[in-house]
């Protein structure tokens, strides 16, 4: 048994049960003994809640002491009321850490629609214990679950700093901007607009890649907090550390999407532009037709052409150019025979499935995002969430 | 027990099995004993088929004799020798009815990348009755189906003419022009560029309005033909006929979605353009979590403003104006009882849920969209459909 991962020096954090909907983890909050380094991502979407609107105010100022997460309820669609209570909650934790209430963030997952129940938030406002005595990361990334069936966390080092990240998120998947929760916390000393530059190219190319069913929450939330402890570290090899530790929490994220059983992961390349080259991996990661055959390890790849076709015009793409692969074999243009039909679905049923996609436009473009395959355990979980 | 539909005078059909997959009906004709007036539109995917290259082809030159319909294969993917193929077929109906192979529009569905089985292809070519024997409209709707469970026709009158329509599809369904296939028949005279534009506008309000799983189909077709047998009528009255009948099959087709349980329509209005009430409208319908939420009529009515937000920002849409309704039933921004979710959760209990999203940006642009729940059926039907 190995030992619990750590969160970096200088961070500790709170996990308990304060009874917003069952006897599990719903109150989380890391922090640090000093100020830290911040930046976020954010969802897009309109009806974004009052965590959102909390957490991208404060992270604006670029410093912050604390993350705080409720789960089990997203405070969303609450009106006037939904963000006073959030304000009250941020105001909380700031009292019992001694900071100011804009240096904490706050991040909440649940049902949509129903006020926090403040009576319960209030309790456990009033029991943080001071100071916060856990360090243990995988504890965090329980608290803050809802229907995910493993806690995901990742870890990096980088000269003498640390990255670890934790995350939660199964449903309602589609980041726009970032995914459902995902922190990040280091002791390597970074400056702000660094930081945040390199904290956008790596969530870009991470969490913004990851789909499990193309609904898009109205909680997402990602952040990065660097206390410095560690002292500076080489910024490339920040960013390659970084880039490792959302890659990873990514796939936990799609390997453990609702119901799933497959990892999915689509390349797309030889495009004219990242953004051709991500459409059309989008396309197929999000095709419910794709991802049911990837269920069934239905040898049906004409799917992925469908959604090929979906995703650009004629003028974009020959559809006599592109070829289609899943892991090493050419499914197209190549006619296959019934061994090779039987061969792919043999590679279907294992753990991954990686599709392959060249657009052959001359471009040098390319893609990579993560999903899962779509089953009957989606549509049972999602048919009775609320009841 | 009613007399069965019959196409409209002077159009006569040949239904048959040839051997395509199964003993089930996959070679369908219906032709004109004259030249029809015709209008056409189709899949806008860069994966189009043969049947589309072609058809499409024809249908330019404004006039046509015959459509013809082989299901169960869709003979996309297939190169240059299905682009052959289709030629041939062409050819050979147009020999048997004594008209040009220009004058004959082709449509296929069915699984992507297999080449027709010519050689059984051929045997139905040689075999054409003349002259065809058909006029029951209903035998045309079941020679054309895949996986549909049901056949799907509608028809109106319009002065002294009458309009039948024929359509399948309940998978791969989120037409970008016409939906799978869809067939028209008219004897009512009217005029090219009049019928080509009533015909995209009314497409545009009904076909293009539906979705089941998102996915846009290679195959996409949706034709009219008109051959004037019963003199012209009125233009208004025409396009009202035309669109009570593609209405109506819009609807069957959302309710024999695979594995549906539920019809859905959504109406988004208020807005400040039609583009984005569809917008809205589409990811309302689309939204697997909307979809598992109305198939287990779970009163979790937070998804539908998670839709709305995902398809909005917060510049467009003001998340506190925004007002929700199931039914007649307001459920946002209204606070609902425990009284409210059960009425809530009994009137998603019915075959059709109504949902009403008022965007209450000033403007008054509407638009309404058809699909369907999403259900386990969903699931089999397509994680093993090859197979």
């Amino acid at each position: 048994m190995s030992e619990p991962l750590q969160l970096p020096q200088g961070f500790h954090a709170h996990v308990a049960n304060i009874g917003i909907k069952d006897d599990t983890d719903d109150f989380t909050i890391v922090a640090a003994d000093g100020p830290c380094v911040a930046a976020g991502v954010f969802t897009q979407s309109s009806f974004a809640g009052p965590s959102v609107f909390v957490s991208r105010r404060h992270v604006a100022a670029g410093t912050a002491r604390a993350m705080v997460v409720i789960s089990k309820n997203a405070n969303v669609a609450t009106g006037a009321q939904g963000l006073a209570d959030a304000e009250e909650v941020v105001a909380g934790v700031a009292a019992a850490l001694g900071c100011a209430p804009t240096e904490v963030l706050l991040a909440s997952t649940g049902v949509i629609g129903r006020p926090y129940p403040m009576d319960v938030v209030r309790t456990g406002l009033a029991t943080i214990p001071s100071p916060l005595p856990g360090t243990d990361a995988a504890a965090v990334a329980c608290g803050i679950m809802t229907t995910d069936t493993v806690a995901k966390t990742a870890s990096a080092t980088v000269g003498a700093a640390r990255i670890v990240g934790v995350a939660k998120g199964v449903g309602m998947i589609e980041p726009n901007m970032a995914t459902m929760i995902a922190m990040f916390f280091t002791d390597a000393d970074v400056e702000r607009p660094t930081l945040d530059a390199t904290f956008r190219r790596v969530i870009d190319r991470t969490l913004n890649c990851v789909s499990i069913d193309t609904d898009t929450s109205t909680s997402d939330t990602a952040v990065i907090l660097a206390n410095g402890v560690a002292g500076p570290v080489a910024a490339d090899a920040f960013e390659a550390a970084l880039y490792s530790v959302a890659r990873s929490l990514t796939q936990q994220i799609a390997r453990d999407g609702e119901g799933a059983t497959t990892l999915l992961e689509v390349t797309v390349d030889c495009a004219v532009s990242a953004e051709q080259a991500k459409r059309v991996a989008r396309a197929i990661v999000n095709s419910p037709l794709v991802k049911t055959a990837v269920h069934g390890a239905d040898p049906n790849w004409g799917r992925v052409a469908m959604a090929v076709g979906k995703a650009t015009t004629a003028d974009e793409v020959d559809q006599n150019s592109v070829i289609i692969r899943f892991g090493t074999q050419e499914v197209y243009p190549a006619r296959m025979d019934d061994r090779g039909l039987q061969a792919l679905a043999a590679y279907m049923r294992g753990d991954d499935v990686l599709i392959h996609v060249s657009l052959a436009t001359g471009g040098t473009a390319t893609a990579t995002v993560w999903g899962c395959d779509l089953t009957d355990g989606y549509i049972r979980i999602n048919a009775d969430y609320t009841t």
